[in-house]
């Protein structure tokens, strides 16, 4: 049965998505959804997601949205995927659920406010929003010291303290990995202070090595063109 | 094993746990953490959820926050909840997670926009925030148009055209419940162009009587001392 996965590698939770099914031996084909050009609001694609929002999956007739589903659902569905990505002991998986539905309304809400204002709002042509990126840095920031002083608080070197990583594991670093896109002292400040997040980053790029550099590798050209783009607003403000 | 639900009523997802439990037989001690008085706010609680948020639970020597994977857990944990509140069938299961991960960034985030800033703020000594609470109603009223469009668009009566509710069904009818607590007038212009959205609000009910009403009795009297300190806040402004 074939597995279709409509996404776009600047997209934090396409790139979770892909580096899980890689790092199984997931056989998928990968269709690119451009959002710089409005892939995503076309017809053909609202017929996939009528949300109109990447990633999705299409997986012989069964069409799903929404990351965090779509990780559980790969998880569960492929039978070769290692068990600690989605354990199934039920209180060790509701812990990965509370993870991923905080992250919703915290670390992911913060790091969109604060890249997406700050920067990525250039490739679509929307001027930044400074207001809009400082509240949204300040969330970002209050959750990475959350994950630091709490999620990440136990012996292990994975969240909840679990010596493999999770599929949490992987969308939040996904998600952290956007800053990337921005300036890199913009980078630096935030993360910066959290060293614990940073030494977790690192042991979750090693763990799912060599698929997470290979899908991140996007995003140093797009940090360049991101970052023309940003002087030429400068230099021809509207 | 004792289970405890650390919870408040003006709470909705406090509230979908408490029908939950009660609906399915599940013996449970209600802990009552006054988010009024601040007791969420106390050393005691954060010993719980170290978040401090309302609704957690601990069962035996297991402490978990976050509403949707308590409900998940719950549903797991407890033998006798019937089968439809979270299908074992990992497609439907799948859905069932994607409209919940869909909630926290849509439906949840617009109505706690315009509730919290138009109303709820009163109860904890903040001004109400007219220009909040309008985004707030602007993605609460967007959202209920999705669900009439898209979640309900099948032929059951319930959430992904099911013929029985999930525990989606219950956390989202208990999120728009919270309009209860504001003006009738309000509720009425946010959720009358909605028909199918209030129908499936009553079958809701319907099928979790009486506990959905005993639960949200508390509305009525919560209504009456916000439109007080309503009243106080326009004769007294500071």
């Amino acid at each position: 049965m074939e597995l279709k996965v409509y996404c776009d590698r600047l997209s934090q939770p396409s790139r979770a998505i892909l580096i899980f099914c890689k790092a199984n031996g997931i056989e998928f084909e990968e269709v690119k959804i451009d959002l710089g050009k409005g892939q995503h609001l076309s017809a053909e694609y609202e017929a996939v997601n009528p949300i109109k929002l990447v990633p999705a999956i299409v997986h012989g007739d069964f069409k799903l949205f929404e990351s965090h589903a779509i990780l559980i659902y790969l998880a569960s569905a492929f039978p070769g995927v290692a068990h600690h990505w989605y354990p199934a002991d039920i209180r060790e998986r509701a812990k990965v659920h509370a993870v991923l539905d905080w992250h919703h309304s915290n670390l992911r809400r913060g790091s969109i406010g604060f890249i997406f204002n700050n920067t990525i709002c250039l490739a679509f042509g929307i001027p930044a929003n400074p207001e809009a990126a400082a509240k949204g840095e300040k969330l970002l920031s209050a959750s990475l010291a959350r994950i630091e002083t709490f999620w990440l608080q136990e012996d292990g070197p994975f969240l909840l303290g679990n010596a493999k990583p999770t599929i949490a594991d992987l969308a939040l670093v996904c998600e952290i990995m956007q800053l990337e896109a921005g300036d890199k002292n913009d980078r630096d400040r935030i993360l910066s202070p959290h060293k614990r997040v940073v030494k977790w980053m690192e042991d979750v790029k090693s763990a799912s090595a060599p698929h997470f550099q290979e899908v991140h590798a996007i995003m140093g050209p797009v940090r360049e063109k991101l970052e023309q783009l940003k002087i030429q607003a400068i230099e021809n403000p509207e």
